[in-house]
């Protein structure tokens, strides 16, 4: 009985699958001069859409069936981690995001509801940081595939190369909730009630740290930004990489939501859309108090010489940290 | 013996891979601050991209198996079309391309000469507009799809809404060759040997009219403009619906290599990535012929009151024209 209220993106032809897509993404911004779907591309008016920022920030990432989504999510979160994975990026660099076009590869047997539901997630994701979607693309694939690209705009950006030694470490938010949400569905790990709701969320429905990335930019005391999408040690490995050096990291001071969460999720896996930063080694006790009430972080180790290479401190006792986590190939 | 020097992408690991493909594209130009693979964005110089262009325009076009790419295309030519779609839609707002991003979703089994030509083929399109790839994505998926958005500035965007009743219709290059390149493929059809040349250079290697598109939307007479890549019929249609007029068309006019190239696919079918444009009516005889001479163009038709709807005109005798030609759903 239900099958025969369905209706399918086939039947609606392209250009009613495209009117459809694009009357749930009328701009509503005055920068925004040609928006989704009404030309062949979208014009920002670049005076009146970022006055004062030097810098366009550019970022490309792809979620889709096969790889990134897990068993259970929803459409709706789809299209919201869609937009959140490249909302992370712009964040990381302490840039304010902009606008944001979509590029959609659909199953031809997709019913309109799915579609409306993930149209749905991608646009509330999107609105909820003040991002315009300006324009996209539809096109029949094998199997549910979405590449957005998120732009912005900013003064100074926060470069992965710049962190020195001396600096403090910082992370924001609480780690290893994604992980655990994984655990969860493809074990059937068992963890307590409110854990269970906050893992599937981060999991399913990531926040991105935009405003902590623009607060910790703008106080001027961040020498090197980088979101660790791909789990905390890879991240740090990266940042170490980019900005020769190496980092020491204190086990404790790791911020998880719950005593709950192994270590070992928190540090090696994946999913965690939080921001590793740097701070200047010179900040005053104030300024990092001022910082740490506006911002959820937790300061869990310093930036070493290169050659200490990057490892846990316990007293006098070191433990190189394993470089792995979350590699799609 | 040929397959034991065969190397696949998955040997390569997720940094190994994206290792490759950003040494592929270092950025070369003073105003891109951060390049591809280098950060969470890249990073462009406003102050010193385009200064004095009030505008950024924005595309996203995807290209996959599946659906875009015809038997025999190689993967040099893959890349190069990913890039070359974006493009002609930047082409058709009369805008200086600047900036390209490509998100990549490649099957596991994909062995690195192929990887390896696909980037080439990217990297020479991009370079033969002066276009700098600045950033990426690499997924693993069930069939190789390329998301491509690319960037770039103008002062004043050419819009498809802005034709007006009496306005000349003009198109650049030869139409219908992609689709001749088509039939050769795909129902063996038979051409002289120039013609097969040129049709499948049509459809494997697409040139997009970016020149062009800058010359006439500088030579300030130009009222609207589309890219035809969905095919003539098509692209009439939604540039009379979004500038609410009709247009006759003269068959005679409709520019096409040689006579052997059936008017039906000049017409109805897409993949030529020519760019379809109105003129101020007001054009002299002088400016006309001046523009001519700059861009291989042809004057086929006129724009008429929306009512008129969209036909042939021969003599006396009106003939609609058909609203068909590719989509995908």
């Amino acid at each position: 009985m239900r099958n025969s209220h369905k209706h399918f993106i086939e039947e609606l032809g392209e250009v009613g699958l495209i009117e459809r897509i694009t009357r749930r993404f009328k701009a509503s911004n005055e920068a925004v001069t040609v928006g989704a779907g009404e030309d062949d591309c979208a014009v920002i008016d670049l005076r009146s859409a970022k006055t004062g920022y030097h810098y366009l920030v550019v970022t490309t990432d792809t979620v889709q069936s096969s790889t990134h989504f897990p068993s259970g999510i929803s459409p709706f979160q789809m299209g919201w981690s869609a937009v959140a994975v490249n909302l992370s990026d712009i964040a990381a660099m302490g840039a304010h995001p902009f606008a944001f076009v979509i590029a959609m590869g659909i199953p031809e047997h997709t019913d309109t509801d799915f579609l409306d539901a993930l149209m749905a997630g991608i646009e509330a994701c999107a609105s909820a940081y003040n991002v315009v979607v300006v324009g996209g693309d539809v096109t029949k694939s094998k199997e549910l595939i979405l590449t957005g690209t998120c732009f912005g705009f900013v003064s100074k950006p926060v470069k992965r190369s710049t962190a020195k030694v001396g600096d403090l470490l910082g992370v924001t938010g609480r780690l290893g909730n994604a992980a655990v949400g994984l655990k969860i569905i493809e074990e059937g790990m068992n963890f307590s009630d409110d854990l269970k709701v906050a893992a599937k969320r981060a999991l399913f429905q990531p926040i991105a740290r935009v405003k902590e990335g623009i607060i910790l930019a703008d106080s001027g005391m961040v020498t090197s930004m980088i979101d660790i999408s791909d789990g905390l040690a890879l991240s740090l490995a990266e940042l170490g990489r980019r900005s020769h050096v190496g980092f020491e990291l204190y086990k404790e001071k790791v911020p998880v939501s719950s005593n709950e969460v192994p270590l070992e999720l928190a540090i090696y896996y994946g999913g965690d859309y939080e921001l590793l930063f740097t701070l200047d080694a010179g900040i005053s006790e104030a300024d990092l108090k001022r910082l740490q009430d506006e911002v959820d972080m937790s300061i869990i180790g310093r930036a070493m010489p290169q050659e200490a290479g990057i490892y846990f401190r316990e007293g006098t006792s070191r433990e190189a940290i394993a470089i792995k986590g979350y590699q799609h190939f």
